[in-house]
């Protein structure tokens, strides 16, 4: 084997670059078996040192900047987070002439594009396969394993922590709240979970999927993003016994219309294989022309699954760059000149099976009146259920699952439906997706 | 993009050519985009035309070997299925300097260390992605994608036939010939179906996914190979009661004394996604020490599916030839002379818990004396069931579900229990895996 080494700088020593740290001691002889070139970290930049990393004989640096300027370092792994410090530290790693790895989602679906020009123009690669579903290698995926195909559409469990809590929602009939506080205590979600319920993170993911999936340029702004805060645990009962279960997805979608991107809470039959992912865990379902529907799981987040995605990033660069690849992959695995700005579909016209929930008096002819406002709307109803009413109480639980209607259609007739005397408050709306591709 | 063409040759023009060919032509562009320079077929060696494939203003030999003699063509593709031939296909293609695509399990299985060493010796590469799980990215993440990672062990549906069969048994209390006599009617099974059933396919793959996962030469004469011919479908609902699904798993595991490398029949628990993986659809689960789990799914066959992962191959080593990368990647994803002979674990030391059935006679005693020569050889029970007699039969089922056990052990066991004369006839013996990683 070669006895050459390729020199890595890493920036931030957090759960994930410790993690990395570890990971790229610990299987040195195989990484280097793999890479075909030694993969040593040469310089470590940290505010503190972490007592899980032995730090002996290693160049540390309390000015992570001075790993960008470091001559040594021939790739920069980028592990501090955030957007702002992060992105003025792989710029100026790019500008030295380094390769750059990171971890940071929110950096690559908001700056990818400008970093990725720059990337170009310095000759050198940006790579984030830690970016999304933490080890799992869906990015090498999109970019490389499928990329004969016209991929038509993804969706994936992309947020664990979301992930997890409609689990326990599920199984244990619990509220979002009272989930909540308990992944906040296992160390899921942060102590501001917004990011996660909210669908931001999510979003992020998303965004850099779509782009790899579809050839066009990031454009976050254009998600639409729906969190899991506001679920109810009567509607995840409902929908299981209807045969669903409910799961945080990111959907990007092409149609002759454009690209829909939008993370929201989806209905999805039990039997399929992402209904089934539980917990933490996460997976991307993709539907390509030729090869059908394929789909990639495991962890989402964590030390070292997070940094089994880095390590691969560093072992790709490696081997390039000790053996002289002249010209590496495109950041987006498609050639810069051949990159669209696909357009987005607005939600108005995005067209899904829905799952409606209303409050209605129990007395005849109210569902006739709710049916007749959907027809109205040319909405077709596959199933309209009326709970049988609980003890005491004066309003039954109406449920509707319609086929495949536009979003305009239907908030149409929920808004004649609202106003109907017969219905009290508002009627809960959650898509329904089939992925039977 | 470059306006560079990279020359590709296809020989065989079934299934799998034909839909290589399509899917090449169909998104050309997409492809070339890709790969940053155009894909072209110039040359088909082929004994006939394929009405599905439009040839025109291609040259087509009816001598597939012209193809490995073509000096424009720069990659050839080997879909001609068998050894023979096939080997002297792939050499000649290799002594020409090309480089070789294939979806031929059976060869790379069966003599890939001499191909690989042979296509060393002239600076080309050969890929086989479409070999193991059709269009799935299995190779590039055991090469790539998971390459940061010591991988501990993998279990995998990797023959849709068989899985096709034991879905319908399972589902639908189905013999096992009269569902292979539908998968033969559906063409899912071959007129000789033993390659897929008696396993031999499966441990093709098996061999190549532990040479990758392990880092070590292809051992295909050291698997060990069960088929699912005499599966009953009494086991199979006996299976399913205990909250068990019965798969044909390919399982490589290393571990300090080698490595296991067994195909057979095996419960695996409900509710873990491989026993939700259903019908012709194939699924790989693979441990890393970094990343924890991660599953990878999708077809396992298919015309248009295996092109995707043949085309896959052709658009890493388009890119790589015209950019002149000087040194590709080693074909096992390991440098060669890092690859080590790995020692292969006897069957008598494998360590699982087992799924035991006998017919007993119904009466008392019988448990505690079949009970006892478990323990006799060190072996924990986990339950011990005994269904009720049948009306009118005189021999009950009695099932045994034991903790970790050396099959040595329960070799000696069951040689003893088939011994008391109130057993009748032979131990049913299935291998369980919790697959809880």
């Amino acid at each position: 084997m070669s006895a050459k080494s390729v020199s890595i700088g890493i920036c931030g020593l957090g759960t994930v670059g410790s993690g990395t740290f570890n990971v790229l001691r610990e299987n040195a002889a195989l990484i280097a078996a793999r890479a075909g070139v030694s993969v040593q970290v040469t310089h470590v930049g940290a505010r503190r040192d972490n007592a899980d990393c032995d730090l002996s004989g290693i160049r540390v640096s309390r000015d992570i900047f001075q790993v960008a300027d470091d001559p040594q370092v021939t790739i920069l792994v980028e592990l501090i987070g955030g957007t702002m410090t992060a992105r003025e530290l792989v710029e100026r790693a790019i500008r030295a002439g380094k390769h750059v790895v990171t971890a940071n989602k929110a950096l690559i679906a908001e700056h990818g594009n400008a970093l990725f020009a720059l990337a170009n123009a310095h000759g050198v690669e940006v790579r984030y396969e830690a970016a999304i579903a933490g080890g799992v290698p869906i990015v090498k995926a999109l970019r490389e394993g499928l990329a004969g195909n016209r991929i038509e559409w993804l969706a994936g469990i992309i947020n664990g922590t979301a992930n997890f809590i409609l689990t326990e929602m599920r199984d244990k009939g619990r509220d979002f709240a009272d989930v909540l506080v308990e992944a906040q205590a296992l160390g899921y979600a942060e102590a501001d979970p917004s990011f996660d319920v909210e669908g931001t993170d999510a979003a992020h993911k998303l965004v850099i999927l779509a782009s790899l999936a579809f050839g066009m340029p990031l454009q976050f702004e254009s998600v639409y993003t729906e969190g899991i805060t506001r679920l109810e645990p009567q509607d995840v009962a409902y929908a299981r016994e209807l045969g669903y279960s409910i799961k945080h997805l990111g959907i990007a979608k092409q149609n002759g219309a454009g690209v829909e991107l939008r993370v929201h809470p989806t209905l999805i039959p039990h039997r399929r294989l992402l209904a089934n992912v539980d917990g933490v865990k996460n997976a991307i379902l993709v539907e390509g022309d030729a090869v059908g529907p394929t789909l990639y799981y495991g962890a989402g987040a964590g030390s070292r699954p997070t940094a089994s995605a880095v390590v691969a990033d560093l072992i790709d660069l490696a081997r390039a760059t000790a053996f002289n690849d002249v010209r590496g992959l495109p950041s987006l695995g498609i050639e810069r000149s051949e990159l669209r700005d696909l357009p987005i579909v607005d939600m108005e016209n995005v067209d899904t099976p829905w799952y409606l929930r209303m409050e209605a008096e129990d007395r005849p002819g109210v569902l006739s009146r709710v049916a007749s406002l959907f027809s109205d709307q040319g909405i077709s109803i596959e199933a309209l259920i009326q709970k049988a009413p609980v003890y005491g109480e004066t309003l039954v639980s109406v449920i509707v699952l319609t086929n495949r209607a536009r979003q305009g259609n239907v908030d149409a007739a929920v808004g004649e439906i609202e106003r109907l005397d017969c219905i009290t408050g508002k009627v809960v709306r959650i898509r329904v997706e089939e992925l039977d591709g």
